[in-house]
């Protein structure tokens, strides 16, 4: 498929995962084929905007006969990586890391869970979700063993910075940060790095139910 | 303050919360005063960007004089209605509404949680972190008997639209939904719904990991 994508803005890639979280929930409900109306009808975005998304990536669509659901999915699939097998592991198994572990199905996303580590005596030599938990002290000659593709951190914030020299020196190529500090890695630019910040999330909502009700902010 | 946010775009509004992060760890490392630049570069966006983003919201700068931290922080803060008071409770004392509930800086963030609820006998009328856990079935009456600004969902997705429902007409203005499902609230124009989704953060940095080195994104 010819892919118009050589610069393609970050709000476009990140309306991404959303197209293929809401195709699948269309799959779900057996829809075959949809309207670029519809469809920007269901994500909160104008018909145009979604034409113009999906160009980037190389059209898709038909005039006036709308996208093919299964196909426009497994397209967006590739296009995010779903089908590389992503190696995972996870830093920290507090309760995040076992939330994260046991609810979050990586699995739907591409990504397999092959181990996770931690310094509590408690957890190390256990398993979580079927994950085996390894002492972090074991990180690095596993990270020598074993190809990783992403590391997920869901350690202390002070800590957070080491665990990630720690993931950029052993070879992963992206870091899923939920410690709530910025991570620099300055001498690691081949390493992507994506926060998740709970904090930003819980403030755009404070906003929203802070200002007055006639101040609705435009969708971008 | 004279603001100019009648029609604040929502991608000027999700930057504020970052803006408020990152003026919080200069204020921490004793940064007094930045200027737009500096600021710019420390959250990977034009100075002009920033200036732009900062005057919907009244100013704040001086012209070759930067911005005092201290200040600019607080009124952004008071934009995000930190300062508000926020009440919440937490439906779902899982792994995650416990990770939440434990190592969440709710105040940081001008929320208070008044109280949590979920349906397992074991943590009904025990505390987590100093929050009373009760069963779902009080809930009812406790909107009734609370004023409550947020409720946050941490329950499986299949019950999630039931637990929005409820918490709607008990009055709630903001949800913060973690159940990974959208919530349609149709006769509730006014709640503001925040959806977290883990997986459209996992795919974004899924993508940005397997499209080839030299294709990097553009900035928005």
């Amino acid at each position: 498929m010819k892919k118009n994508n050589s610069k393609v803005s970050i709000a476009v890639i990140r309306r991404l995962p959303r197209y293929y979280r809401h195709l699948t929930e269309l799959r779900q409900q057996g829809t075959v084929r949809i309207s670029s109306s519809a469809l920007g009808k269901a994500m909160g975005l104008t018909a145009s905007q979604i034409r113009q998304d999906l160009f980037c990536f190389g059209g898709f669509g038909q005039q006036g006969y709308g996208y093919n659901v299964e196909k426009l999915r497994e397209e967006i699939g590739d296009i995010l990586g779903i089908n590389r097998g992503h190696a995972a592991v996870v830093l920290g198994v507090g309760n995040l890391g076992h939330a994260l572990i046991q609810n979050f199905k990586f699995g739907n996303n591409g990504v397999r869970v092959e181990a996770a580590f931690d310094i509590d005596d408690d957890v190390i030599g256990t398993s979580v979700g079927n994950i085996p938990v390894y002492s972090i002290d074991e990180l690095d000659d596993y990270l020598i063993q074993h190809r990783v593709d992403i590391g997920v951190i869901t350690v202390p914030r002070s800590v957070a910075p080491l665990m990630a020299e720690r993931l950029v020196h052993g070879g992963v190529r992206g870091i899923w940060n939920f410690a709530n500090v910025e991570l620099k890695l300055e001498d690691a630019q081949d390493v992507v790095v994506e926060n998740v910040h709970f904090a930003d999330s819980l403030l755009t909502l404070s906003y929203m139910i802070s200002k007055p009700a006639d101040d609705n902010g435009e969708e971008e």
